[in-house]
């Protein structure tokens, strides 16, 4: 059964990334930090094309949301930061080069109308325009059977999660003080209730894998 | 060894205590479902004078936890709320009740001096007005060989975090989303590293330890 699941790494002050993002630095001061577990993960390394990488229970974690996600929906600054008019060149290719990790349909939150973009390795980049309903619906159909992923950033799954659509959430602790960045959770999102399904924890990181309420 | 352990419940998206405090909800709406998990403990019944709760993990824990410390340290408002100038008659005896549950010192960080008062049970309030270390100096010295711990509020552990004094942070993630109030870490601490150093997985929070890198 096919169901909607926001995964996202946070520091344990709260951010998904640092201060001061860049060209250079797109997840801001500090934000790769929150990526290092996975960073060390045989399952992440294969995914990205790179051998080596540690087996165990956060490689196994990666690899069963790798295995369940069928199509990916993400916020137009986790694609390429800058403006997202698509007439900036520098941005226009996003941050994932020639053959991304995804090897799905990946739904592109935008306000600029963009033809969809064939990758190398089965990933495609769809940019839809009319709102996160659409989005949603042309992910489920593109999954068939297995689950859609929210990657991120934090505003695509604050709006999810406000309008009362994501099933489960997949939230990655890192042990990080990023002291300032962009929040996970920002303010008032609603009556959101959860509760803990699964705990995986590791030196490297806590993840708490919840379900939310109906 | 003595050390100095910062130990509070947060919620999922980072506030120690909910929007809109009141002398009747002094943790703000929903603050008290951080400390559910707390509740059902037996260790936690027990040092409140109460019967019942579960055994378990996170019994254990909280029991490991009140063995450990000689010494409490907490900021004026979570002794009493209100102003704290002592003038305030309706919150000068603080919301612990005549044997509070700490049965040992407890160290308040105030800007207005007052005598130190026994209480019944074993716990003594202290009332240090001449800032965190000397609070710190006085907490060590009444703990001996056990440990210190400053049980909150925010504003007590970012002040102990920023000069540096911090050991271990033992953080219980509630998982709740209060959507507004009083975040445990609000900006920059400066440069605090920290490293996971044992997890305590429930259904009714997720317990995770840290120590702080020199």
């Amino acid at each position: 059964m096919s169901k909607l699941i926001f995964e996202i790494s946070m520091s344990l002050d709260g951010y998904v990334a640092g201060p001061d993002p860049s060209d250079e630095d797109p997840l801001g001061v500090g934000g790769e930090d929150l990526h290092e577990w996975a960073f060390a993960t045989r399952s992440w390394r294969e995914s990205h094309g790179r051998d080596g990488g540690e087996e165990g229970p956060e490689s196994d974690l990666l690899q069963e949301s790798i295995d369940r996600a069928g199509a990916t929906i993400m916020g137009r600054k986790m694609f390429s930061g800058g403006e997202g008019t698509w007439e900036d060149d520098s941005h226009r290719d996003g941050w994932w080069g020639d053959e991304p990790p995804f090897h799905h349909p990946v739904f592109i939150l935008t306000h600029h109308e963009r033809e969809a973009q064939e990758m190398e390795g089965g990933t495609s980049f769809n940019f839809v325009t009319d709102g996160i309903e659409t989005a949603l619906e042309q992910a489920r159909e593109a999954a068939g059977d297995k689950d859609v992923k929210i990657a991120g950033g934090a505003q695509a799954g604050q709006q999810y999660l406000g309008a009362g659509l994501v099933e489960e959430m997949m939230i990655h602790v890192a042990p990080v003080l990023l002291g300032g960045g962009v929040r996970l959770f920002d303010g008032d999102l609603g009556d959101v209730e959860v509760e803990i399904i699964r705990t995986v924890e590791s030196p490297n990181a806590t993840h708490v894998g919840y379900r939310i309420q109906k």
